[in-house]
């Protein structure tokens, strides 16, 4: 391992359902992944130190100096230790003074970033997307003033940044009706008893109608159109797919009025193109994708915080191993 | 069994979940009603005419002059023979026109009842409704001019009637929406491992949120509320309830301008109750109730189709049993 590959900063993304973690050098480069499918409910026992210690214990081994930040659902009542939300408006100086230090069981520490809550009346929280929204921050500096960062998935998270802080966001539950409707729903039996076959245009067909008006009145087309053979059974997932991203385009669109600021869309490449077509069927073109934040945000926090060292964290053994 | 008991017809309402029969006398008097579970995907062996000769076939011995009507999912293609949609504008004797008569299996008929289609762009279909809507006419002939009738429940239905004619009529997935997101989402995880508690107040919380706009931003706030301690979870099941039966009805209204037409709730009592409570709610008062009208729908489609008999028909054996 090169001076070039030191490493400064061990980062975890702790979610519900996987556990990956990140050994980071200079400037946040990420020298090595790990992986487990050890979401919050499905540790092993339920034994977080256990799970830690077998998925970075020897880097905490060979450097035992090495800050670690985890962020996610890890800091959740289901989680590791509950970790109290800040509010917006959270920038990044609001997320470091959140942060929370808990013995890691190795007798060293891990810190465990805030989740975030927008106190509207309708409040709204996340946690694990507030540590990517500044990854995206520190990889794009110009969103910093203002942007609508969008983080589709089963939970999607539309968020106003402005003056480098998270000023407010919105939850659409896109991805788990979609789950619940296609499993579960007279809407998804017939799809579930054969192949789907992807079909661009019915998703397309599903964004017109949603467009329009709420969905409420025409969710139900996806079962009347196949019943009268307007639409094939087997793109009948995706008409359903672009009712559903459409009807929360429509909404969250309709929040900003006339001007839409500089949209970047983070998360998975597939579906953010997916949303990106949508978007653009909308009207709103130049989204941009990010489709990994996650380590540069927990860089930035932790750089925040003053953890990593000033001088490269290189421990006796790396020079042997290098 | 005196000459005011004798019966004209045999009338039955058989859905997805449940058949039942109706013994009806003049006027569509009923004067007797039996039940099985057999719904259409129900039935024994899947054996209709079985399951038709084990609920009535003593009736059928005893009068075997009396004609069988039956609605529902009977006649869909999952049913006992598909009989095809009629179109909108609906009257009864468009509905007539569409009866489809089969053999019963024991050497006599049954007439099966078409269901409708709504054939705009966005069609819709109903099977089974049309007769409890025509049920509803000839108990409330005033309505034949002009109402808005509703039928709440797992696949709501708003009906409006001009005329005496099913003219258009749209679908609100409400009910299995509300059903399958309690039971298979993160908003009913927390319900669904303690015990609810009715809250009218937690109902009417989710109405006026969804009064305002659509719910595809709020509905997490299912979940956002109990979180920050602001809704108790036991009456998180209520206030999810009042968004998507208050999203059916800001969507529904929306689509009648000023102007309500005089509305009846067409149905199971306490879920009708409900709906006129959220009625009132939103504005909307003078809501009549009419918890069954099926039997009233078939008695006025087999008198329109001239299926009764002019003169009783007493059968033999009935005047000994009398």
């Amino acid at each position: 391992m090169s001076d070039f590959d030191t490493p400064y900063l061990i980062g975890l993304d702790w979610g519900t359902s996987s556990l990956r973690a990140y050994l980071l050098g200079e400037g946040g480069r990420v020298l090595q992944t790990r992986a487990e499918p050890w979401g919050i409910l499905h540790v092993p026992d339920g034994n977080f130190p256990r799970a830690f210690a077998t998925l970075v214990g020897d880097w905490r081994t060979r450097w035992p100096d090495l800050p670690a930040i985890a962020a996610g659902m890890i800091g959740s009542a289901q989680g590791w230790q509950e970790v109290p939300y800040v509010e917006c408006p959270a920038d990044a100086a609001r997320l470091v003074s959140g942060l929370q230090r808990i013995a890691s069981g190795d007798g060293r520490f891990l810190y465990l970033v805030p989740g975030v809550l927008d106190g509207s009346p309708l409040p709204n929280v996340l946690r694990g997307e507030e540590t990517q929204l500044f990854g995206a921050l520190q990889l794009l500096p110009e969103l910093a003033a203002e942007a609508l960062l969008v983080l589709p998935g089963t939970h999607s998270k539309w968020v106003t940044v402005t003056d480098s802080a998270i000023r407010h966001f919105a939850t659409y539950m896109t991805g788990e009706l979609f789950a619940v409707l296609r499993d579960h729903s007279i809407l998804g039996r017939p799809a579930r008893e054969q192949d789907s076959r992807a079909s661009p245009a019915a998703f397309v067909r599903g964004l017109d109608v949603a467009r329009e008006k709420p969905v409420a009145g025409s969710l139900f087309s996806t079962r009347s159109l196949v019943l009268t053979r307007r639409l094939a059974v087997e793109e009948s997932l995706d008409y359903l797919s672009g009712l559903l991203i459409g009807e929360e385009l429509r909404c969250a669109l309709d929040t900003l009025g006339n001007a839409c600021p500089p949209l970047v869309l983070i998360g998975d490449g597939v579906l953010c193109q997916r949303y990106r077509e949508a978007l653009l069927h909308f009207g709103v073109d130049n989204v941009r994708i990010l489709e990994q934040a996650g380590s540069a945000g927990l860089w930035r926090i932790a750089s925040d915080a003053g953890l990593l060292a000033t001088t490269p964290s290189v421990s006796p053994r790396s020079a042997n191993y290098a």
